[in-house]
């Protein structure tokens, strides 16, 4: 076989990557069709195609890239491991420098008494462990029947059988099948679900449905609620501000164990360390991952407090569990450098201090586009609903979505990346965004808005469902 | 909080481990007791201590470092991906060249018209993608309710939900919990279970175990079969002779789909770059992980047949499945790398025709030691299985694993990481081991079973059960 590199014509790699390529969330046959499009190189906020277009990434890869891509500290660092000790386990006994001081430091930036850290590849994996855990707990203090987790409808926490379980997307369930013992409530999506409502009553409302889910079930049969605490995948859903006190005030009540799931919104995504911290919640377990090391390498973890761990780990019998790159030297030690240059640079500050502030007023402007009918942003997460009708807050008669592709297509053609969750559009900027990038992302999602609703009035679809 | 790096001493290094990192598979509170062992540094087959041991690793980490420790070139990969692309996805129709031209070099290697790859980050990740891919397969194809998959006692798929229910370990399945849809037959363990019957009619009788629960359960209800071709982390068990070509017929004779965990057997490991093509296996779905990157970055993989892979594609929905780390650039670009030593050195061949030979000789010797009963060896995987009574085929009437245990405690002592699974001990070496360090290898493991005989002797553990 030739070598397959970056000098290769597009169309060849297109080709190769159509015969043997089979991509997460997609169907590779119309994939194959339209043609995939080919990334070869990236730096601060900025992708490079095979085209040689210039791309403004407002999704950091996948929610992941806060120190922005092509750091070469963090190159430096994975090369000085690999030659140092480029792998070793955890198990039998055995431990090694990079997790330990990756573990100490993640206990150093976690809230509370989040002292401990089991190690997973992803978020994915740390949620399965988060299940194990968890259900491990209450069976050592004698309820071994307290193993029902609550999670929520539009939540996402992963695609493992575990995690996809958790999270409540049921086209996720299709594929493959959902595990016993999740059961899940409804979202505090007040744009979408709130009727008549308050914000803020709507935020009560959906909060007690998990009291009422509890109550239904019998607390001994609860042993966890999941929550992310602003829903990413979902469509970057801001819950009422009422929504996360309730919450709280139930699981303590109740005693039920709190997992916060912060894959993305940790590690200054909302202007602070963690969404905990923004939305004054305190976890039993927060989940960890992408921004854990910016995205660089794969790795994520479970932070657990001194309860569970404690119970877990003075248990007689091991804690059955665990994967063999739990704590991989080489992800832990980029994972570690990542943390220093956030640290370092006033990373978390300059999302509070200057790029929320100034993205903030930019993006809630948004709001006065014919087809824009909220406008969500915490820290450097936000979103735009589109819809034909701002006041009955409709939704397109069209199929769900088409409108949101339409304008996601918009984007990528204005050289900017955006996702749409059907009809929202997402940004996830990498956190060292400047100022100047900031208008430039905000002018594309500008013209992108204006192309597609220019397309959407020609095609008929301005229509209410 | 001050530096942590392997210049400090090993007690505070011990304390902080103990303080925030939580183990897999390990009782913390006894680990913190005891004191963990720091490992520093590795080079070749060599580890490193704290106390400035210098180690044999006879299982290559976690059956993964199939080159060896600490090769500049992967370092060198590493980084350089890193500067040129740090991560990109490959959802949202795009993709990157690591991830073609990864998918196209394991096309290539692979056996039969397993042409198409999805890439997971670890054996678990792609275990659970497997679960998903042939449910989903089935389902397309207008058969939903074959959905099981039939897997094997003291099988091992992994520590995911899913994976770590395809497993056939019960200590994994009360750590949280099994998924339902999931069947075990027994194993092929002929030393164990196989009673007076010959190894080849002990093979046929458990293989066709599985014929026997594909009628039970009714055709139309199952999915897959998954094994590993020779159970690992079971305790190294090679199936006899008859095993594998009666489990291909049952397959064949239903069209029940073959996954074939390749996790630790693949990229030479037998002395083929797969198991499958050593025990004449035809997989429609092979998963790979560890020496896929030889262990120096998380990284695992399916590679599937172009049957399912095409029904898959050529469904109009999404397969509604995959992983933020799904085909990483850098853990991409690593792998390439490791594939090109593997290949340009010969490191296939050099286990195929230089150290298997030249092991297995040595290694059978060992059968004449008073504790060994059965001596196994695949490649470069084996297994010593201790008995107090050979011909019997005996257990010893201490509690499980105790004996085991004593001996890889005499194992670590004389800097030989070896690992035992109850009373079977088993070494999984870096595959460019050499015949001077399979020489110490072999004396070493000699050594410590003689100390750990006498003091079974010593104890009165000398007993059957």
């Amino acid at each position: 076989m030739n070598k397959i590199t970056n000098h290769l014509p597009t169309a060849e790699l297109q080709a190769l990557d159509a015969a043997h390529h089979m991509h997460p969330f997609t169907s590779d046959g119309q994939l194959a069709k339209r043609g995939v499009r080919v990334i070869t190189g990236a730096e601060g906020i900025w992708l490079k195609d095979s085209e040689g277009n210039r791309i403004l990434d407002g999704m950091a890869g996948l929610w992941c890239v806060n120190v922005g891509y092509g750091r070469h500290e963090l190159a430096e660092a994975a090369a000085r491991q690999i030659n140092e000790l480029s792998y070793y386990n955890t198990f039998f006994m055995t431990t090694h420098v990079p997790a330990i001081a990756l573990a100490a430091k993640l206990a150093e930036l976690a809230p509370g008494d989040l002292n401990h850290v089991f190690f997973a590849g992803s978020g994915s994996e740390a949620n399965d462990t988060n299940i194990r855990l968890v259900r491990r707990y209450w069976d050592i203090k004698g309820q071994p029947e307290k193993r029902v987790i609550i999670a929520r409808k539009n939540g996402y926490h992963g695609s493992t059988m575990g995690g996809g379980s958790l999270g409540g997307m049921p086209y996720i369930h299709a594929a493959g099948g959902k595990i016993d013992g999740i059961e899940h409530i409804g979202q505090p999506n007040w744009w979408a679900e709130g009727g008549d409502m308050t914000p803020e009553d709507f935020g009560l409302l959906r909060a007690r449905e998990l009291e009422e889910k509890i109550l239904e079930l019998g607390v001994d049969k609860v042993a966890a609620f999941i929550a992310e605490p602003v829903q990413g995948a979902g469509g970057v859903i801001v819950p009422p501000t009422t929504y996360w006190p309730e919450i709280q005030r139930i699981c303590d009540k109740y005693g039920i164990l709190l997992i916060v799931d912060e894959v993305i919104t940790g590690f200054g995504r909302t202007g602070n360390w963690f969404g905990s911290q923004t939305f004054n919640i305190r976890p039993h377990i927060m989940t960890v991952a992408k921004g854990l090391s910016s995205g660089y390498q794969p790795i994520g973890a479970s932070i657990v407090c001194d309860e569970v761990a404690h119970v877990i780990g003075n248990a007689e019998d091991d804690f059955n569990h665990g994967y063999t790159y739990s704590g991989h030297p080489v992800a832990a030690a980029v994972a570690l450098e990542n943390l220093r240059i956030i640290e370092e640079e006033g990373i978390v500050e300059h999302v509070r201090d200057v790029a929320h502030p100034y993205l903030a007023e930019r993006w809630h402007a948004l709001g006065d586009h014919p087809m824009v009918g909220e406008t969500s942003l915490v820290g450097l997460m936000g979103s735009l609903q589109l819809t034909p009708n701002k006041e009955k807050r409709s939704k397109f008669a069209a199929k769900p979505g088409r409108i949101g592709y339409m304008t996601r297509e918009r984007c990528f053609k204005n050289n900017l990346i955006m996702r749409h969750v059907y009809e929202r559009m997402i940004i996830s900027p990498p956190l060292v965004i400047t100022p100047e990038e900031i208008d430039i992302l905000v002018a594309r999602a500008r013209l992108s808005l204006d192309e597609a609703y220019k397309q959407v009035r020609e095609e008929g679809l301005w229509q209410e469902a």
